[in-house]
């Protein structure tokens, strides 16, 4: 990836292989997994469809580098939050920047679970891979709700996440950006009331 | 179900239009949509590929009649809801219809939820005919929270949905039907505590 053509292209944009994955992680994202084509991703990552095949295969490879993109996020996130002392602001944090992106919510609904949903469909090992990206975010939670002394951690962990995905679902299919933010208050006020 | 015209018809199987759309709504959950081919819910039904044009000209007339069809399936369970008096006996009925249902969530997730999500990435007026399936089931609940004498009913049905969609999804991902039953108790004992 170090040859003298790609060094020069660093200096003005990507390279192609970080163009095309992060094209790939938006376009599966906006038109889902399956209506998305290899030539697809090309065009946004504005990469010549022909260069594509250098770097990736198939596009099961793609939606692999999808899921590490996904999962290289998930630690930043989780890297910022843990900045913060107290598990519960962590947590609250965390909600907060769910509702920060609800208007994204609205148009695709959540970016990680809308893929997730999608490879599940699939009989084969990239469900899987999605499936330990979700878990790393459930662990996550659960380590703060034991911090907070809950003998339950787990199972409010599993509740915190799935209120998210459901109304990311919810979000998106009304249109509303307000069941979101109304949503994301009534988990704090859950979160403090623990 | 148990008149004549019924009766006589279980001795025969439901004529093809019947068929092709019970196809319709078991392939999509089980597949998708974007995967799914006009001939795949042909099979399924034992139709003749060529007979499906009789009955429907495009694969988007096959999605609008599976969301008829998942409209008319919310029409009885709540038909059979309605039979309890009370409504938080009603709430906690359809979450252990939830529960009931566990084993399939875990292969395929929420039978209409799954189709919602997909749907939603298009930007074409079938993603509205789900949402309004999907409303109906929220205005439901909605009603049993106001009848509890809920000020913030809208508020309660939202989450209630939201977490079912939720749990259906971790459910699917994580292959674990005991993650919706745990989330079922939960939600039972919540609706207690209202």
């Amino acid at each position: 990836m170090t040859n003298s053509v790609d060094a020069e292209r660093t200096q003005t944009k990507p390279g192609k292989r970080e163009r095309l994955v992060e094209a790939a992680v938006r376009v599966f994202y906006e038109q889902g997994i399956e209506k998305t084509t290899i030539a697809d991703i090309a065009r946004v990552a504005e990469v010549p469809v022909g260069n594509v095949y250098y770097y990736f295969k198939t596009k099961d490879q793609l939606i692999e580098a999808a899921i590490g993109a996904h999962a290289r996020s998930l630690d930043q996130i989780v890297a910022e939050l843990e900045r913060l002392d107290d598990p519960r602001e962590r947590l609250k944090s965390l909600i907060q920047g769910w509702v920060d992106g609800r208007e994204l919510a609205v148009r695709f609904g959540c970016p990680f679970g809308s893929l997730t949903a999608e490879l599940t469909k699939r009989a084969d090992p990239l469900d899987g891979h999605a499936a330990e990206v979700m878990r790393a975010l459930v662990d996550w939670a659960e380590r703060q709700f034991a911090i907070m002394g809950r003998s339950d951690a787990r199972e409010l962990a599993v509740a915190l996440i799935a209120s998210y995905q459901g109304i990311s679902l919810l979000t998106n299919a009304f249109r509303d950006p307000g069941l979101m933010a109304a949503e994301g208050d009534r988990l704090a006020r859950w979160i403090d009331s623990l």
